[in-house]
């Protein structure tokens, strides 16, 4: 890892040493919420809607947080000081605790690391590549430390030509592991699934800013109008706005960025050039 | 934990000293499978069998295991010499190890750990309450540390004055987070579910006892089979066989433990029993 330190339980340790112990209910069974939020020129963007979402991921697996949003947000501050890495990402963990009989939840530990984050420069310009594959996500709602099946789907993602995946369930798109998803259609109306998703705080932003340009909708979305996109484009915090321009070996429309992705990619890094200044 | 002694990557160390590097694969993204035997008087109970399943489990989630199975063995009892607990539990977990970019694959961890099991002297005698829950396990072939649905569900056991979860698909009974069900009709007939679940090694050999006395059959089973069943019982390595008397709510039969099942509890008793001579 390329941060220098990390932060546990209130602690802030060398990262060489970050450690916990082997019955924390993450290892034994999985169990655990994080959040993750980008720093700028060393600002924190859109920090207190990843914390308003890590509360809530917190408290729908029923892990208690010992510290109020301002005393999470002293200890993240305490450890970005200490880091110096003024452009990385910042990751907030809660585990389901050092548990005595391995499945009962105990008292969470709660884990804070820092990494550099190397911009990709190409993909926002060029674009990128997905793949479909049949799979709804457990608590999708909630930001789990579950991702089984991302993992697992390197290989598939590979074997495909493809960049990332995009989960469907009956017919129906849902989002990206770690990204969600929006089209264009030819009457340059803006989609999303309503849900059944991680809600990112990306996606948020994009509704938000896109409601001045275009008419725009949370509604089920098929694969048959996501083949039949005019534009498509992912989300996430780390990718901001990324044009898709193939999906399942298809190309979206000519295969390069759309229009209107491009006008919300320059409105969102206003956005969030307006947090760093 | 009870265990006094780990084994972590070939290390045997202090139980209280066992930890991995927050880096891990299972902290960071759930990743990662194991298997669980028991000793009875020293001995291991059907051991291979779950070394086999512990190697398909890893085979499948695509985690590479640095030794041959007579080789882990070794391990194992090396660990169970040193621990000297006849009585116990012994759990191999294997994770996705020490990721660089906190997402692909690494070198795994294996986590070998032991811990006494007091065995419940009631609960086959009188038998147990499920209540059933909307779920399909995601790789349910595999014993991955995939648990979050399970742990999540304790409030619903307890709301529902249960003892245990029943997952069950589109009106379809799959399995208990940690056993497997079988039901008898009232024609003696016993059954099981076929598919999408994790095979149990105690299932296994009920399934073999069985054979002897009983029509037996692996196929789908509908709630309404199970609500109409002349018994239920559910297996693991821990419970072995254990009645199953209430379901939702509803008596099953007579609300008492079920004459087949005794035989079969009985059959499994020798058969465990002849492991330990």
């Amino acid at each position: 890892m390329s941060n220098k330190f990390v932060l546990i339980n209130e602690k802030i340790i060398p990262a060489t040493e970050a450690s916990v112990y082997i019955n924390d209910l993450s290892i034994q069974r999985g169990y655990g919420i994080f959040d993750f939020f980008k720093l700028v020129d060393g600002r924190p963007i859109f920090l207190d809607d990843h914390l308003a979402r890590f509360y809530n991921s917190a408290a729908q697996m029923r892990l208690p947080i010992n510290h109020s949003p301002e005393e999470l947000k002293e200890l993240l501050f305490s450890l970005i000081a200490k880091n110096e890495l003024p452009d990385s990402g910042v990751r907030m963990t809660l585990t389901g605790g050092y548990s005595a009989d391995g499945f009962s939840i105990a008292e969470p530990n709660l884990i804070i690391t820092q990494q550099k984050l190397t911009i990709n420069k190409v993909a926002p310009l060029n674009g990128t590549r997905l793949v479909t594959y049949s799979h709804q996500r457990q608590f999708p709602e909630v930001k789990t430390i579950d991702y089984l099946m991302a993992i697992w789907l390197r290989n598939y993602i590979v074997e495909n030509h493809a960049d990332d995946v995009l989960y469907q369930h009956e017919g129906n798109i849902r989002e990206c592991p770690r990204a969600n998803v929006f089209i264009f259609t030819h009457e340059n109306k803006l989609l999303t699934p309503a849900k059944n998703i991680l809600k990112g705080i990306i996606r948020k932003q994009v509704l938000k800013l896109a409601k001045a340009s275009f008419t725009v909708e949370e509604t089920n979305i098929t694969l048959e109008d996501l083949y039949n996109a005019k534009e498509v484009f992912i989300t996430s915090s780390t990718k901001n706005i990324l044009p898709v321009t193939h999906v399942d070996g298809r190309v979206v429309a000519d295969g390069k960025p759309g229009e209107n992705t491009r006008v919300l990619q320059e409105k969102l890094n206003q956005a969030i050039y307006q947090l760093c200044v």
